[in-house]
């Protein structure tokens, strides 16, 4: 039972046995709890942000330990009986609540029924069964040995399987998960989404693979990494990214981190033989950063003061990176700002020419240097595999061949071993089941969201002329200010008018790569 | 009472009540409670070193609420009543403990008595008022108003007092802090030493004020950023600097953090007009990092592994900065890297020049920015004033017309604002008195563990060759692998063969200006 249906009952009976808390002194025990729970949560995103950028190498060694150490110590503070006695308590008067106490009382409900669904040790070895199969699965990608991560695959969808059972009985499990990942998500959507999507697509892309690539050589040429980086801040600041509630790091793995909104931390990587990887990084990273910059004020310091959820985030992230930042527009906008730091480099570049070579499309086998057309059928590939593990219709020792084949169905594309084939993601190792989809939703969202900006401003206009930050406005008076306050289906609803519909996503790939 | 002297009575009376805890299980509880706090000092340091080097400059709104937070919670630890029992248990079986543990045990019991002899109430009181204090200083020194910040030094000296009277009331309540920042100091100890330096410092410091100064004008050339970066890291591998396990970031004020002995964050400043700024930065906090990373690794997580205290560390730190550092034998050995890296810069200066030039002495107001032969006076002022302060025999309004009377006499200077006079240091606002005191000590230890290193190995000839790490190997027998498992007395006596004393360093400072 969730908070919002108990708090919609007219006469509610005394399911909770000890909610005899009065409400003030609920919410305040219920306010502390999450002020520590946040204080935590900041020790930790901090300290993870460290171990990826400035930590030494050999940190890791006391690192890890600690970690797990104040993560129980957070755990407690939810498991305490007061704090726990104070969400019964105020999930009881729901309806005499405050908007966002009430949210952050049904978001707590959810968390405590997930708790208490699933028995301590299941919990405990299932922890421990992550810990082993992620260490597995990064032997198995070194050596390109599937054999070596393959029983614990099986393991971690048979635990997988039965946590969902163990927390939604009546639900199917895969379900479970993508739910869990992104509320509202389903198979049932999923697959009318993917369905679309191949239909769409692959033939698309194999059209567009035949044509003749344009020239991106020039992306190529030596770019000096300090004069990267002061191109970065004044990208950051052609997107109206506020620097002193935002920095840039560096990290192996661009991503961006976010501890409140007047603490956003972006990473990026140099690479000084290809310009576009941190310019589409900094984007990228920007679009996530944007998001979480410009979450209310009255949000401040409640869980809730984030981006609503893994789909929405890349929505926002894939919104500016692609279709924004790879727009002919946005070319002419960010040329002279690259000339400007490359002359050399870009000397005879004209926009329409870095536009197409920021476009090129190529299928490739790995999911994280995809293209924009392509990236989708990544995803649609472990979308399939992992439904079909879930639903016990394929066992981890088939999933190499089935990936290989999808591969080549899809993309055309021959797979030539499993550490650039199935070992490639850390995601299944890690029991990140259920996360995969939340990519392409973001990518579906974003494309909805822009479609609906269209009818509110002229974005494109506002593109050409620098105006980046009117369309941050926009979104934030939309969807940024609201944090967790509403679902994505809210959200989605709320800001184009409708639900989810992926035909937009489409429809913007077809025009677009048709005409290129 | 001490964990030590009650360990050491032949039939321990049962002073403490609940000590019917086992002995196994009490280092059960005790070594977790440890492990715990640690996580929390973790947490804690990597939060304030982000803060100082990678969080964007907004980032402080939240960061203070949650570090006060957290600090509660690890408070808590060491209030746990289980934990108390344990420390109590241990402390009652002294004799029965192995080295490591009974020196824990020994070191919590002395937090215990702090604890209990101060009231919670008494204690928060002071908290409030240092955060008070602290701000009401900032805002003194930034309108250069001593009158603002007055009545606040009044009331925490008046606090420090109370406390030390609470804690230790048969102790001088200077004694007391002295002893609360270097175990072991005392007015008894510190009186003699500062005689001494006053009677042989101030008429050498004379006496070189009226030389002829060296030319220093190279040092102040254009050195780019970037290429002192990577001077750094080549001088952090000359020192033997394992930077698997330290790395170099940038801060404000430079400045060493340790975590573990496999994670120690280095920072420094460049000056792009000034490249000795930078190099000794890094060689005062490579002698900082080389105490911590060499601490003996059975002390792996216990809060005894770090350096013994304030006092020891800055010897090392000291040490390498100055006597090394700023020795003929290391302008040798350092002036090649130098010249590899900013070789227009260097031309035509030799070895003889560049020794000289790092070791020009020019009295100055600024306690940060003195040279190695006046920084001591800067030290002796503030001891002067803040004992008198502690017994009563001055009033803060008294503080600058005193301090502005001492550096007149000491240094030959005229104050001419309490900014760059008695306002200049964040200490006294902070709270920490009886903290100075610690750094003269640094720099007398520092001169007397060199003298009895002179007599084990061929310094000089080592630092020509660039034999670095076989000093810090003997150093690291002597005295880094101890920890904190010894006093600093302990380790003095030890590595010396005889009790503090500080005219070597006399003697080296007269015998190395005097020939300068």
């Amino acid at each position: 039972m969730s908070c919002n249906e108990k708090g919609a009952e007219q006469n509610p009976r005394p399911v909770f046995s000890r909610s005899d808390m009065e409400i003030s002194k609920a919410k305040e025990v219920f306010k502390a709890g999450l002020k520590l729970s946040e204080a935590y949560r900041h020790a930790s995103v901090v300290m993870n942000y460290d171990s990826m950028t400035a930590a030494p190498k050999n940190a890791a060694a006391y690192f890890g330990a600690d970690m797990a150490l104040l993560s129980g110590e957070a755990r407690k503070v939810k498991l305490d009986k007061d704090f726990i006695e104070a969400v019964e308590t105020l999930c009881a008067h729901a309806g005499e609540l405050d908007g966002i106490t009430r949210r952050e009382a049904e978001e707590e409900m959810r968390g405590l029924e997930r708790i208490r669904a699933i028995p301590a040790e299941e919990h405990a070895a299932y922890r421990r069964l992550l810990g082993v199969s992620f260490a597995k699965w990064q032997e198995a990608k070194r050596r390109d040995d599937f054999a070596l991560f393959e029983p614990y695959l099986d393991e971690v969808i048979s635990a997988c399987r039965r946590m969902a059972q163990l927390a939604a009985p009546e639900t199917d499990p895969y379900d479970y998960w993508l739910n869990e990942n992104e509320e509202g998500a389903s198979t049932q959507m999923l697959d009318g989404f993917f369905a679309l999507l191949k239909r769409e697509l692959v033939p698309l892309i194999a059209a567009v693979s035949e044509c003749e690539k344009p020239d991106a050589s020039f992306l190529h040429a030596y770019f000096p990494k300090a004069e990267q980086q002061k191109f970065s801040l004044e990208l950051m600041d052609l997107m109206g990214i506020d620097r002193d509630r935002c920095s840039l790091g560096e990290a192996e793995h661009p991503y961006t981190t976010f501890i409140s909104r007047s603490d956003v931390r972006m990473t990026t990587h140099y690479y000084e033989r290809y310009a576009a990887a941190n310019m589409f990084s900094v984007i990228h990273e920007g679009g996530h950063a944007l998001y979480e910059l410009n979450v209310g004020e009255e949000l401040k310091g409640s869980p809730l003061a984030h981006g609503a959820s893994a789909g929405m985030h890349e929505s926002q992230s894939r919104f500016y990176e692609n279709i924004i930042g790879r727009s002919r527009e946005f070319a002419e906008l960010v040329l002279p700002l690259m000339k400007k730091h490359f002359p050399e480099q870009f000397s005879g570049v004209d926009a329409e020419g870095f536009y197409r070579a920021v476009n090129r499309v190529e299928p490739s086998l790995k999911r994280t240097e995809a293209d924009e057309l392509t990236y989708c059928l990544h995803i649609m590939i472990r979308y399939e595999l992992e439904k079909r593990l879930l639903h016990g219709e394929l066992k981890a020792a088939d999933v190499p061949a089935e990936w290989n084949r999808l591969y080549k169905e899809y993309l055309g594309l021959d797979v030539p071993n499993d550490r650039e084939g199935c070992l490639q993601d850390m995601h299944w190792g890690s029991g990140l089941t259920g996360y995969f989809p939340t990519y392409a939703l973001g990518n579906a969202y974003g494309a909805q969201i822009a479609a609906a900006l269209e009818k509110r401003v002229n974005v494109w206009e506002l593109v050409r002329r620098g105006g980046l930050p009117e369309i941050t406005a926009v979104l934030t008076e939309g969807i940024y200010r609201f944090g967790k306050l509403k679902t994505p289906a809210q959200l989605i609803e709320g800001f184009c008018g409708e639900g989810f519909e992926p035909r937009y996503y489409i429809e913007y790939l077809k025009e677009k790569y048709g005409a290129l």
